[in-house]
Formats: structure tokens, sequence, C-alpha cells
């Protein structure tokens, strides 16, 4: 709600907590008392719904989407997608939706773990499928854009996949390193440097909001453990037989290199017209690529992709 | 050296790279032409011979103490030291031998990746055996603690099952990290935050630095890959049948936080008389306990350890 308000945008919203309420009122912001009433006012002025809630609330607040605006312009920010456009189909079958996730937040929740920057920068997915409805999908893009968000177009289960290995897999890994380590009792974690402190930095999240986010998207995270599995098992063998990690360090190197590549390594602009028959798949390609949308100019997404 | 120098000390030393020699030379420090040349001179003193060299070096420098210093105060700063003990046993039997290891040092090498204060705080390992000279052990104590580290007693197995815990896994760890991550293409690169981040930051260390490490360890490191896969093979199975990651993130919480304890929690201050029978048991339980040596006064270390 600040992001969208700094950027001009009237915002209304609703919430199950009392303390949210008051303190969202209390920096000036418009409050339904009911998420009915909020939902209501959205129905009758066409406006972008975005649901920002856990997963586990996503099928009650849908009831509610259905009964007072069953075919409203709907979004969400749930960091799992496949899951909540089940719940979507399921619930409220008629609603224009995209699947959204701002790669954006803190370990905190409520009020005030916002804030107006937070998203600056920041990668925004949106669930851009076969069957999305271009007028929605150009609604979510351009509240991300005017949150200062880029756009990241890919579908669903692709984000679900990616998520699986670059935000569930490490905190797992992250759990696995600090157990093993703290095995090897106080004088193992007395030595411990840099390298244990910064592999092990995210296990002291909070067990629920990690359990919470892995539950969601158990499929996807059961295959990138598999893969870690055997990289690892394969690391073991390697050592056991003939004392080589080499492929194991070279490909975790290369595997590093990409990433600082693609954060820090030349990037292309490009345009993508989206009244175009392929709009989407252009959009899809962007995204597969490691690029993102940076601004809208009419019809005309304007975006950058590594070269 | 500069350490030392700076704490008063006089030093001398050798080095097969003439870049290192003429940069060393050229700081005003006393560079000898040959590594004889500097055994000899320590023969000479009964000076306390550093050998800080990579481990597949070691054998080779040792058959010149043999022959220059074969009775002298000797210690290394290799990072495994059972490897170094068992070549100093082979090679200079008659050497009064202390292994040791300072926790410090980056990702260079060379005369220009040192500096005075590189081992301010750290953590300096001596190996304390049941065997270990006690004059030899007071002098290399005396030069971590002069060089402003805090000397942790243990022996060189226990030190070897610790580090490969805290220092060769997570570097296995996060080249595994990074290379599935990298599996999923660049989308999932550049969706990758600060748990990506900071699990596969020393993914990018020099694969031959890595390996060095890594290969002088590999019956510890063994034992520590195997508990890691064993760790992750659970959270594997309890995903797969319940999505009970629970236990897995639990322990992984505790380990943090044990971490945390050990780094920030309060400590007590203790004393050892270094000319009691059991003095080094005392000294290896304190390392045990995660305690560390802070100074010398005259035959007492005085000491810390957590509460």
């Amino acid at each position: 709600m600040r992001a969208a308000a700094r950027a001009g945008r009237e915002v209304w919203g609703a919430t199950a907590s009392t303390a949210d309420a008051d303190a969202a009122a209390g920096d000036g912001f418009r409050v339904e008392s009911t998420v009915d009433a909020a939902l209501a006012a959205a129905a009758e002025r066409d406006a972008l719904v975005v649901l920002a809630v856990p997963l586990p609330e996503v099928d009650g607040v849908l009831r509610e989407v259905a009964e007072h605006a069953p075919q409203c312009l709907l979004t969400d920010v749930v960091s799992v997608k496949t899951a909540v456009a089940e719940a979507v189909a399921r619930r409220v079958p008629d609603a224009r939706f995209v699947g959204g996730h701002p790669m954006a937040g803190t370990a905190e929740s409520g009020w005030t773990a916002g804030s107006a920057e937070l998203f600056e920068g920041a990668a925004w997915v949106l669930a851009t499928e076969e069957d999305t409805d271009p007028v929605a999908w150009r609604e979510a893009a351009g509240l991300a854009l005017d949150c200062g968000a880029k756009v990241v177009p890919t579908t669903a289960g692709e984000h679900d996949a990616a998520v699986a290995r670059i935000s569930h897999l490490p905190h797992i890994l992250a759990a696995v390193l600090a157990a093993t380590g703290a095995d090897g009792g106080p004088l193992a974690l007395s030595l411990a440097a840099g390298s244990f402190g910064d592999g092990t930095r995210v296990a002291g999240t909070r067990a629920e909001l990690v359990l919470a986010m892995c539950d969601g998207n158990r499929s996807a995270l059961l295959t990138a453990v598999d893969d870690a599995l055997g990289r690892l098992g394969a690391a073991r063998g390697a050592l056991a037989s003939t004392g080589g990690l080499a492929a194991t360090v070279r490909a975790g190197n290369d595997g590093r290199a990409a990433l600082d590549f693609l954060r820090d390594g030349p990037r292309d602009e490009l345009r993508i017209d989206l009244t175009a028959p392929d709009a989407f798949d252009q959009l899809r390609e962007l995204g597969a690529s490691g690029g993102r949308v940076l601004r809208l100019d009419g019809d005309t997404a304007i975006a950058e992709q590594p070269e």
C-alpha cells in the first residue's frame, strides 16, 4: 500500500490483524473494517485486488473474493505460485488472475516490516501463462513497476522450480551445515570462520517461516534436494575413491561465476510489443534468459536481458 | 614475519619465490638467499622455525630441516595437522615440534596477502599431544599470542575433524548449492537473493586452494560429508513422506544458536599452571570446551571459556 500510494495510486485495504489495521490507519491509509467491505469497493471500481496473506490463508480469503468480487482483477504476492493458481481456479474461476511474487521482504511480518521502498530494484515475478488475462497482466505489471520493482515473466511451474533451487534449498543446506558443524562440538564451532558463518546465516531464520515456505513447494523442492543429494553423493564417492573433488569444486566455481555474470555482466535492451499475438511467448523467453521488464511505454514493454 | 616483528621479535626468512623475497626485503625484512642459510642461522640461535608452505611442499622443506637444523624448535601454519605431524615424525624425528594453524588469511597468497594485523583476534590452533615438547609448545604459544591471536589447544586429530566440519564441508556444500542453483538456468539465478548469495559465496574460491585444503584432510572430510549426506537424506525422506522438515530446520536453528552463543555468550576466565603434570590435559579440555588461551603470565596460561 505504501509503495503504491507513493506512486500516486489510490489504495485501500483490510487485514485480520487489528494491530496492523490501526498502524496503517495511523499512517493515514484507508483501512476497511472487513475484507468483505474492501472487496465490495474493489468490485465497484474494477480495482486490482492484491492478495497478501500466508499460503494457508489463501483458500479462506478466496472464498470471500468469490462472494464479493468474483470477476475482479486479481493478483497475489505469495511465495509459491502453483498452489495459489490451483486455489484460484477452484474458488474464483471467473477472476482475471495473474500470480505474482515480489522477491523482497525480511524475516519480519506485519505492517511495520514493510516500507514504501521495500520493492525498489527487486525482481517481481509474474506468472505469464498461456491463458493469463492480458489486462490483468498489464495491471499487475504496472503495479510492480510503480512500486520500483522489475518484472520477471515466467510460468507458475518455472517459478516454483526456480525458487526451490535458489531460496528453499539454501535454507535446507544451511540447516544441514549448521547441524553438522555443531555435531563437532564447541571446539569445531570455536574455529568457525567466514565460510561457516556465511553458509549457516539463514539457518537462524525462524523455523515456522522456513517450514511454511518449503511446505507449499514440496514437489519442486524434492527435485532440487535430489539434485543436491546427487551432487553431494558424487563428491563423496570421488573423495573416497580417488580424492578428486575437482569436478565438484569446478562446478561450484562455474555456478558462482554464472551468478556473478547475471548480476554484474553486460545487458542488452529490448522491446516487446504487448499487442503481438506471441507477446507472452516473448515475455517468457525474456524471463528464461534472466531478463526483466524495466517499464511500460504504452503497449511496449522495455526490457533488459543478459548479453 | 610482520606480525612477529611488530611484537619486537627478531625475524628472518627465506622463500622459493623471488618476487616475495624482493617484496619482503623491500619492506626492510631480513631475507636469506636460501632456505638452507635461514635454517643454519636458526640452528645456531636455537630459534623457532615456522614452516609456512602449502602441504605438498612440506616434505621437501622438511628434508632441508633434517639436514640443517635437525633438533630445532619447529612449528607450522599448514591447514591440516595430522599429515604434517606424520611428515615431521618421518623426516625430522628429533625436532622439538608442535603443529600450528592460525585461522586467518584470505583467498590470496604471497607476501602482499599478509599484514602485521592478519592474526589479530584470530584463533591459532596448537596441536597439544601427549608427547608434544613443552618448550616448543610455549615458544609457539608465545609467537601466536605476540601476533595478536588466541591459542586453541587441541590434538591434530581433533583439529582435522573440526576443520573438516567448519571449513572444508562449507566449501563443498557451497559448490553443491552453486551448481544446483545454476542447473535452474538464468531464470533461477536472476531470482537469487540473500540466502543463495550467502550460501554460495565461498564457491567462488580458487579451485586449487579448495582442492589442496580438502585433499590433505580426506579421512576427516569423508566423515563430515557422510554426516551431511545423512542429514540431507533424512530431510529428503521426511519431505517426501510427510512434508515434515521440522527436525531438519530445528536442528539448523539449534546449530546456529550454538555458534552465536559461543561467539557472543558469557565467558569465564581461568588459569592453567603450565608446570602441572596434567597441564596438557587441562589445555586440551579448554580447547574442547570452546575456550582459548589469551596470554601467558610466567608459567601460567590465562584463558577464557564459554560459561
